[in-house]
Parts: structure tokens; sequence; C-alpha cells
């Protein structure tokens, strides 16, 4: 997973037929690029194929602008959605975050461990509590109140602090205000949440209450692409814990912070990392 | 949890007050009672208490009717709803089952490996297929045919069966029809299903299904009591297994089923060990 | 992974360079062969090259026989370690078991329902206890009773019974003797066996109760392959549960049983669908 | 469990026997103390019984210290091994570490958050690389190099730091230091180990190498108490994670922090509330 060497990830969907992989795969031979690792998948149903290739930089003769240009004929040929991305190029994330620090801190550690391969443009927040932390860190920190009346400029400002970061990925780490439309439908599959719920269960606000009052025996948390309809995004990535009749709601609460930041981070890592090709409303994470 | 010895198990629950745990524990003590389990649960917003204590018939000096009797004076005193239960006479089982068998055959053998504290007075199944195997088992099979014309008649059937063979709990170990409501209404916390979904996901037909179009990331199965609400009856036990974009439908119902009988299996033992404690919506699970 | 349709499973390990991957898929694509299934693994440290593809019989113009012939070019120009299954031919299996039944019982219930790709060719037991239950499954049961002065010549029967049933894959369900060493020196990587304990810890008899003794918090079973050297051999597939301080060396036993035949028929399964390649002492399991 | 209310925790450990129970109960209900959590444990083998009961201060009349005088008498009068807390004088802890910082921040933040009850003391580290993150917190830092040569006088100073605190617990987050043995017995039951290994799996040093060559399928770590024989103290708490062929020691390493930060804070955790008592070389965890 973390070669400490530069490499270049290539992920490509496209129609399923015989010969991608030869093509694909003669085509790096012949530039003698070493492949570090592979990954395939083709659905049966909608024969769609999905493939993410990971190359040594240093095994190519040229570099990544000529190596994509050469690869666009094939994409071409193949009707491919493809992106090749460069390790040496960390991906820019902006953090959106209101009071909950679990998944903050959590995200923060690991980019400073070099735990994620990511640079983090700044972080955003309707409460101005957790400034002095970012900024320990070194991280801007930027403090956007949200009212009902401001909630439209306010996330208009949003737009223009991702933009001006030249943020390629925004990820909701408890982020406490649901996003406008237009700011959703303005970076798809860019947006990253975190639902402190096991999706499709407890839609919405409260989920742990919810949880709680059904009296499920495992609570969960969702990393998901954000998109118009609330908590409806493809999955990423899930997982859950115990619980059991002893468990007050606020306990529910304090358990659930441990998998939502082991979700989120997970999630957003097979982002970072490329491994992670929509497919309609579902997602195909190689991992 | 599997003492051979034999034991008398005594369930309680009742508005909660100083002095509970003391006026019971003294009385088994003053009997000389041996307590090898106990479990105790006070829920703070409905004031509820909760107990569980297993005690060594042979530490006490009298037989079980006495014992109950003077126990009655108590249980009046604390307004409880309570329950003596003997392993020397271990519940009446009914397994109703359709065509998949992966739960029928895990109960039988773990009944016939004494794993599970019951008596199996029968099988039901509106399908002949499974009938030499449960007779292997010299385990009463009865085909009760289902069609939608018949489908009132052949529950009746079923309850005549279910009553004639002194049955204490009706386990739903993958029965693909729909009980009416004046059956969930006649056994009130005596009949026990296994849904093959992750609930309050997944309600109904299909799950597996529903869980492969809405892309989740792990699937489970839900074992609860039945209730005439469809898949909304109190919970007893929940599982999960991860699955991820290779795995076809066929795959999640393959892998599910390995889920369905571990949680069906674990729930019905916490029935029959008298583990369980209805708390309106909810239950409490002493394992 | 179960797909219906009749398919042909090619697995390789070879040294690692260039062009692996794009002369195989070459020559598969030339045959106009379809993929439905592949995995790649790359080993930084020994150079080593891992590959297992899934190709659909009916996309091939040519046999089994002619394409293995045609492959065979590559394999040495490679230096690869090869073998190319077909699903029309599921493996044969010889069961081996003592007088627990909880694996064997898991093992025909999964093979009758279709669940296992293989064909069971008999049961071997050094009691007789079990004979009913495979014959009502018509497995036919071998009683091969071992003492200490009769081990050697009981297990060159058991030798024979293996060779003369044409078995491919030995599998030890809890079998209680420890085979000689030139049986497991006759077959190597195909012995597999289930050991009741998290392995490398709990080597040997009793791990229950070494578990037990330890006060570990959570015991697990391990499906491996067969060596010389006792609960040694290369590990295929783990699993563990959750204990506490409430369950004695009984309930351990008791809960582990789940434990063990999930972990073996899942190593199971993964060996006959040639998804386990041996890598020194450890495997590759491409899942 | 985190109830906002003042508690008292009374735990016990005596020799079994009839009427315990009754007899505590009945002291508290005299009190009119309202308990809202009681834990039983009878060990069968060692015929000892084991108790906690958590108690609402304001349901008191009496404080702290007259209720433990009062206590005295039954304590005497059943041989126990009893302790009463107070949750308004959280225990004092003392944190180890080196220059992996996952555990600490992890350890800060949860004790920041009001998440896990105690005082953080201090830091000690024989690396100076994380006062700034202490200092940040305002939390002490000591830096103590140890060298072959300073081992035993560093660690003399260690315990005058720790006694000066008036240190309770001592929590070795990810020391790589091995504490001299006098220290070991100047704290019995109070040194906590995080080890980065399923013990008694990868005992010493670099356990991830040792799982990767042994190439297990679960990685695992494990809190236990400190004793003077290296990683064979009593355990409080593991978990593990599935790996599989594809990931190297680096990525064990990195996956491991994740499960190692969690295992130590929920051992700690219970540690602080109570929960743990020794049984011998086992431990009983009421959680």
């Amino acid at each position: 997973m973390m070669s400490g060497e530069r490499t270049y990830t290539l992920t490509v969907s496209c129609p399923d037929r015989v010969g991608i992989v030869a093509r694909v795969a003669t085509f790096i031979a012949e530039q003698s690029g070493w492949i570090v690792e592979a990954n395939h998948h083709s659905e049966p149903d909608t024969r769609r194929f999905f493939m993410r290739n990971v190359i040594l930089a240093g095994s190519l003769p040229v570099g990544i602008e000529v190596f994509r240009q050469q690869f666009a004929r094939i994409a071409t040929e193949f009707q491919m959605n493809w992106h090749i991305s460069d390790s040496a190029q960390p991906r820019r994330v902006l953090i959106l975050v209101s009071k909950h620090d679990h998944c903050l801190v959590d995200l923060l550690h690991r980019w400073r461990s070099g735990d994620l391969p990511c640079e983090i443009v700044g972080v955003v927040s309707n409460h101005p509590d957790l400034r002095a932390y970012c900024e320990w860190h070194q991280v801007p920190f930027h403090h956007l109140p949200v009212t009902p009346a401001t909630r439209a400029t306010a996330h208009a400002r949003l737009c223009e602090i991702f933009d001006a970061a030249r943020g390629e990925v925004m990820v909701l780490a408890r982020y406490m205000q649901i996003l406008p439309d237009e700011v959703c439908a303005r970076y798809p599959g860019r947006i990253i949440n975190i639902h402190h719920g096991f999706l499709p269960s407890f839609v919405g606000a409260a989920p742990y209450n919810q949880a709680f009052e059904r009296g499920v025996k495992l609570i969960g948390a969702t990393c998901h692409y954000v998109t118009a309809e609330l908590d409806q995004g493809p999955i990423i990535e899930q997982d859950v814990i115990r619980i059991d009749h002893s468990d007050s709601v606020q306990d529910l609460v304090h358990y659930g912070k441990d998998i939502e930041r082991q979700v989120l981070s997970r999630g957003l890592r097979y982002h970072l990392e490329g491994r992670v090709l929509q497919n309609g409303q579902r997602t195909v994470v190689f991992r």
C-alpha cells in the first residue's frame, strides 16, 4: 500500500470486452513500465469493466504528460473513463467540521504521520472552537458561521475558499450542516461525508437516537460520496461495533466516535489512493 | 454457560427502586441457594429494573413449586414480571422452514450435540423436501402446503400442531410465509424469526437484492421476536459480514447463510436460556 | 464467485518482470478468451509474481487440453509454476474426522447445497460413530481404527483409500490423530487441517485449555496446509471470536466450533477454487 | 457507562459462598444506596467470587469515608479484597512514550474530550520529539533519555516523577524500553502496557515482522498489566484486524496503529472505571 517510491496510478472504467487487459498491459510493458499493483473487476450485469494499475514512475522512459497523451489513444478506442494520478502530487483536501473534533484530530494526525497521502489545504468550520488546534498544525482555519439566513452566502464563500486553495477533495468530518444542492452538484465525486449511522438505516438527524429506539445490537458508520439527496450517495466504506442493552444513547455517541473516525479515514484513503471507482449508485473499491 | 448441573433460572423485570437485589438475594440466601450466574440492568429513562439469577437446584432444600410459591410474595411486593425455569425441563421448540435448509440443519445439529438446550418437537414446512432429513433425526415432520387460498386454514392447522405438541417456542428458520396476525397475537414473545437483512434496513422481500442495489459494504442478519408488524419486532441478536464489489447477489445469498445460522442459533439459545427480557420494543439480553 | 457457467482457472507463480500480464492477457485475448475474474500480486522482497485468471470455457475455440499445450510455451518462457483447472471437473476430496462432527456436518451440508465445488469421495474416521450420517448422504465411510501399535499400517491404508478414490485433497476436519511424516510428504499442498487455535498461539493439544489458562480475550481457529512440522504449515485462513471471564473451557470448546467450521469451509473453498498459491511458508489468497 | 452524576464504585473479590450478594446488597439498601450498575462473577474452579457495584453518591446519607469504614466490617467477615473509588476523584495517570505518537495522541484527545475518566499528570519520554504536542495540551512533559548505561538511574528518576505527581496508573503507550524489575515490582497492577501483537503470539521485539514471516491472516494488539516477565502479565483487552498477502510489514505497522490505540484506550478505560479485577494470571473485566 505505502511504497515510498514515486508511482503513477491508472484507473479505468469502460464497457467490458475481450482484450482490454491485453491492450493496456501491452502498452505499459512496451514502455517497460513496472506494475506494482493491479486490480480488475468485470460487472456481469452491466457488462462494465474496471481496472486500476500502479506503475513505478522510475520504470518509464517518459514523463507523466507524455504517458497520458499516449494512453489517450487507447482510452478513446475502448471508450474509457480514465485517470492517471501521480503520487508526487498528492490530492489537495479541505476539511469541513463543526464542533465534534474526533474525526478532525484523527485526520490531522494521520496526515502529519504520513499515513494519509494528501495535502490538507485548510479547515472550514461553522464554529470557532477548533482554530487553535488547526493552527498548531499550521493548517489554515476558516471560521464560516452559518445561520438559516446566511446559509447560501456562507456556502458560496465555502466554494471560493475551496477553489482558491485549488482543493480537489472536500471532506465533511462531522460537519453538521447540509450542503446546498448547487455545492453538491459543483463537485461531483469530490465531496466525502461520514454519516454516523449504518446506511441505509437511520438517515438524517440523530442516528444514534434512532438506533437506540429501534434496539439494534450493532451500530455503524458510513463513508459516502455526497449527492443532492441526503445520505443517498454511493457508499465507499462502512463498519459496525457491537452494543448492548446497558448502553445509553450517550454511550452510543461515545463508542460511535471510534467507528466514525476509522471508517472516514479508511474511505478517504481509498479515495486518495485512487482505489474507488463509481459504478452508478455503487462503488468499486480496490483494497 | 453450560453447567451440567440442574439449575433454576429466575428472571425478573419490575419498576426500579432501592432494595430489590437485597430482597431477592436475601431470599435466595435464606434458602441457602447457590447463585452461579447473576445479571442486573437498570434502565435510567424508564426506571425499570431487570434481573436474571441462575441457582443450583441441588443447593435448595425445597422443590421448584415451593420455591415459586415462596418467591411469589416478593414478586407481588415489587410488582414483578417474573419467571422461574428449570434446566431439567428444556423448552419445547417447533421449527418452521420452507426450502432453504441451512438454518434447520444447523439447529438440528446443535440440538443433537447438546449445544442447544431444548426439545425439538417437530418441523413444519410448506414444502415436502426436508422430510427425510428431519425423520433421520427422528423429528416429526409436518408438510403444510400454503397457497393464498389456504393460508388461513393452513396456519390454523399450524397452531393445532404447535398446541398438540405442547410447543413453547416457534422458530421461523427461513420460513418464507408471513404468519397471519392472529397467530402472532396468539403467542406473544414466543415466535422467533431470522430475517436475512440487517434491520431496520431492507425490510420485507429480497433483502440481499436490496443490499446489492444500495451498494452496502456489510450485509447482516437479524433474529427478532415476531409481532403483527412485519420485521418490526424486538431485536434479539444481529451480526454482519463484509462483502465487496466483486460479490454478486448470489454471493450475498451464499455468504448470508453463514451469518443467518449463527445469528438465529445465538438468538434462540439466549431465549432458551432465559437471557432475553423484553423492554418495550427493545430487549435486554444478558449474555 | 459462483458463476454457473463452465470456467477454466489459470493460476501462475513465477519470477517477477516486465510484461508477464501483457503476454498472458494477449495470449488469452488472441484466443478470444473472456476473463471473468483476474487477480495479480507482486511480492517486492522475493520479486515473485502471482496471478489467477478465470476464463469462460465457452469463449475459447479450443478444448482445455489444447489450451494447456498452447499455454505451456509461455510458461516455459517465464519459468512459471502453473495450473489450469476446469470447473466441470471439481476436485475430489477425502474427509478425515474423529468424533467431533461439527466440521463434517458443515462440509457435507455445503457440498450437498452446491456451495462447495468438489466431489466428496469418502470419509475416513478412527471411530465408527459417524457412519450412519455419512451413509445417509451416500458418502462412503471407512472406519480406520488407530492405536499406537497400528498407527503406521492404518495410515498406509489411508493412503490406499485416498489413491483408490483418486483423491486430490485430504481434509482433516477435526481428525485427532497426527499424520505420519511420510503421509504429509506424499501429498504436499494437498492436505488441509483445521487447528482449533489461533496459530502460532496454542500449538498442539488442548488449545482451548491453553487459551483459557493464558486468559486471552479472543479465541480463534486456523486452516492451514499440513507439513511434517506439527501446526507449522502455511496458513490459508484464520478467524477469531470474543470471549470473556464468564466463559469456561467448555464454553470455549462450544463457541470454538462455530469459528472452526467457518474457517475450515472458507479455507477449503479458497483451495478448491484455486485461490490459494503457496509463497514459501506463507500463502497468497486471492479472495 | 458515562453517567454525569457522582458515583462510588465498589469492587470486591473473595472466596465464594452463599450470601455474599445478600449481605452486600442489604448493606447498600440499608443506606438507601441506589445501585446503577452491578456485575457478579463466580469462578467455579477457583471458587472465587467477583463483584462490582456502582452507587449514586447522592443517594447515600454518609460520605465516602464513613461508607468505607462501615463496609470494612463486611469485608473482614467475608475475607474480601475490596476497593471503593469515587468518580469525583479520577485516577492520576502518567503516560510513557517513545517516538510513535499514535497512542499518545489518542489518549490525550479522549482525555480532553472527557471520554477517559482520569487526570493526566504528565508524559515521560526517552525522546524529546513530543514535548510541543504535550505542552499544547498543558500536560507536563519529562524528557528522560535512556541508554544501556543510564537505564537504571533513568528509571529511578521515573519513579520519582511518578511518585511526586502522586501517579496511580502508569501507561506504556508504545514505550520502547523495558522497565526494570524493581519498577514493575513497585507498582503491581498499576502499570498498563500496549503490546503490538496478539499475545501470546509474537512476544518481544518486532511483532509485526514476526507476524508477516509466519503469514498470519489477522494481526492484533494486547493491553495487559506489566509484570517482571516480559509480555506475560494478565491480559485486559485484545483485538485483531484482517490483513492479506498484499500487505507488507510496513502496512502491518500502519494498520496496527488503529488496533493498538483502540485496544489501549479500551483497556485503560476499563481499568480507570474499576471494571478490571485480577484473577491470578487472568482478569475479570466487567464491561
